[in-house]
């Protein structure tokens, strides 16, 4: 007798209480996705080459391990139910060592993409996901040809593992064009337009393994030193901006058959009317952009993720105040309780050098809510 | 020379993020809290009989060992900054060990009236706030003259130790007077005039050192098989029963030169303009009754608890939204994922066994705000 019935796809059913959920990265979002996955009753295992990082105070086991031991790696795959990360820069060898032993989410195609900003544009690009002209600059002819199709004021970029601002430089004009290309040649580099942008905002989305998308409401981001200093909503955008963001952020999900919480930052241009969105970044992780949901959302991003990789129903994001995050960066962690005000509230992520340009922690600040969403 | 100086109180200045906490008991409640303390940036060290407590799994350090064993305990208070506890039956020698080498907060007198109706009742009442008519019982003559005094229906309860109905028997008459007696004789007892309620409420309030109170909305509290089921918020109670339930609360927090957070239990009585107001117990702790707060308050009871034992200012407790908080009891952690809606947010403690009676995590269901507060 001969079983006619076709395969059926594997069902994901959702990762029981109790199960381990082991994250690649101790930091500050890893220590943030430790307590929202003890929330819902899962433990947590965090994998992370640094002793003593700020994610083990609130996990219950965790490996101080090379991204690039595979044993130990292995080790840890065998040990839990699903692996997710808090960092892009995952090496890639690393994620297929992992999807070979367990189920990671998400995959290692939003890691492979996010990880290089070419293969993200061609990505945007290949879904009509408006982003700014730019241009692949190995050498110095490319650079050449690239400066020339784009014009200045431009930024020239390494596509791979820059973050904060570092491996950027802006080119203002010819003559310090080839001072910030003597400075970063050597790896792959992409040539971008510089967007004169009139704000920027960001998009957290989260998937799950049916399809269901959930998002976050935009944020208005400003950025000082290149980090990320606020965060406010709602963003004081119109109707037709608000709804562009978050059906290029569901595009974006679904042509990546995202599982998780991924972020989308926009480029704003023009006022009024006249607002157009270009995608700057994606993240394919929680981000700070996303820390005002922790007290003005009944299901932040932190717990929505954990949800997702867990096959658990995604949970309401309904805005229920205004909220103004604001980073806490070095020394800043030392004097806020200073003044701290009853609408403030801290999440302090228990690092012991407040070194210069260090995320040390931020504050949610909450005002009654002024605006229905468009 | 002769300094002629007073000797100043000594200030207490804030705890310095990093600061350990040690937590006694390692329930879900010592796990609530110290996720709440690592939310402020500071380590936790739970002390705990039992292995594999719940609280272990988000907690730097712990220490297993039992409650009189006084060198653990020394060991503990000494590399800890500050000690809180999650129960209020932490035995009197081991809150005055603690508090010999280290700050206990709340301190010892809280956890002795509230070990001890029957002190618990002679304080209320030096307080002047309404209680039900009771007698302490403690032999079968004063039983008997506090049946007479008192009259059927009454409740029979031992004075110390007593949780989740646990220690209590319903006198209904004369006929099984004697087996509650006879069922609970051999410690100190107190018998209290049945109070036919029309609902129960609580209050959750933060006091800080420096006297400051603030307040959640109470909770109206439905108990099943004598365990909290759900608490909803708002209550649906008249203004001034609103009023009362806050002042006299206050009034015990200020009484008891508090520090933390207290629950208080009340029956109201009556309904309409009639509504009255007999506290039925407290707790010198974070409250069962105060979990709807951790989804819809910017800070939550436990992160207020943590600021309040670590002299940081206290938060803001306004309410964003209509709540109703479930208890999920034994076995029905096994099912509640299969119909989880959206609005809905469960908190699963990380307990092994789903023991009939036992609480393995509640779930807060949000709605859109209905009504003010009074």
């Amino acid at each position: 007798m001969t079983d006619t019935r076709q395969k059926m796809p594997k069902a994901i059913s959702p990762l029981p209480i109790g199960s381990t959920i082991g994250i690649l990265g101790g930091g500050q979002l890893g220590r943030m996705l430790a307590m929202a996955a003890a929330n819902l009753g899962m433990k947590t295992h965090i994998y992370c080459p640094e002793p003593g990082s700020p994610a083990f105070d609130v996990s219950l086991f965790h490996t101080v391990a090379s991204y690039d031991d595979m044993q130990a790696l292995a080790q840890f795959a065998r040990n839990v139910d699903v692996v997710t990360y808090e960092f892009e820069n995952v090496p890639a060898e690393t994620a297929r060592r992992i999807s070979g032993i367990t189920r990671l989410a998400p995959g290692e195609k939003p890691l492979r993409i996010a990880q290089d900003r070419l293969l993200e544009k061609q990505f945007l690009q290949s879904i009509d996901i408006p982003i700014a002209p730019h241009r692949p600059v190995t050498d110095i002819s490319d650079f050449q040809a690239a400066l020339q199709a784009i014009g200045t004021p431009c930024v020239l970029k390494t596509a791979r593992l820059g973050y904060d601002g570092k491996g950027q430089r802006i080119v203002k004009n010819l003559k310090n064009a080839e001072t910030a290309f003597g400075e970063l040649a050597g790896v792959e580099l992409v040539l971008e337009a510089f967007i004169p942008f009139e704000k920027e905002i960001s998009i957290v989305i989260a998937r799950d393994e049916a399809g269901n998308c959930v998002v976050f409401e935009p944020s208005e981001n400003v950025h000082k030193n290149h980090i990320l200093a606020t965060a406010s909503v709602p963003a004081a955008i119109n109707k037709h901006t608000f709804d562009m963001a978050i059906s290029n952020a569901t595009k974006i999900a679904n042509a990546l058959n995202y599982v998780g919480v991924l972020a989308v930052e926009y480029f704003v241009t023009g006022t009024g009317d006249t607002q157009q969105l270009l995608v700057n970044e994606i993240a394919p992780r929680v981000h700070n952009s996303g820390h005002w949901s922790q007290d003005v959302c009944p299901v932040d991003q932190f717990g929505q993720h954990i949800r997702a990789i867990c096959n658990w129903p995604l949970g309401d994001t309904k805005r229920l105040a205004d909220v103004v995050m604001r980073n806490l960066i070095g020394d800043e962690i030392n004097t806020f309780t200073n003044n701290l005000q009853p609408n403030e509230h801290p999440h302090i992520y228990g690092k012991s050098e407040p070194r210069k340009g260090r995320k040390m922690g931020h504050i949610n600040a909450i005002f009654p809510k002024s605006a229905q969403t468009p």
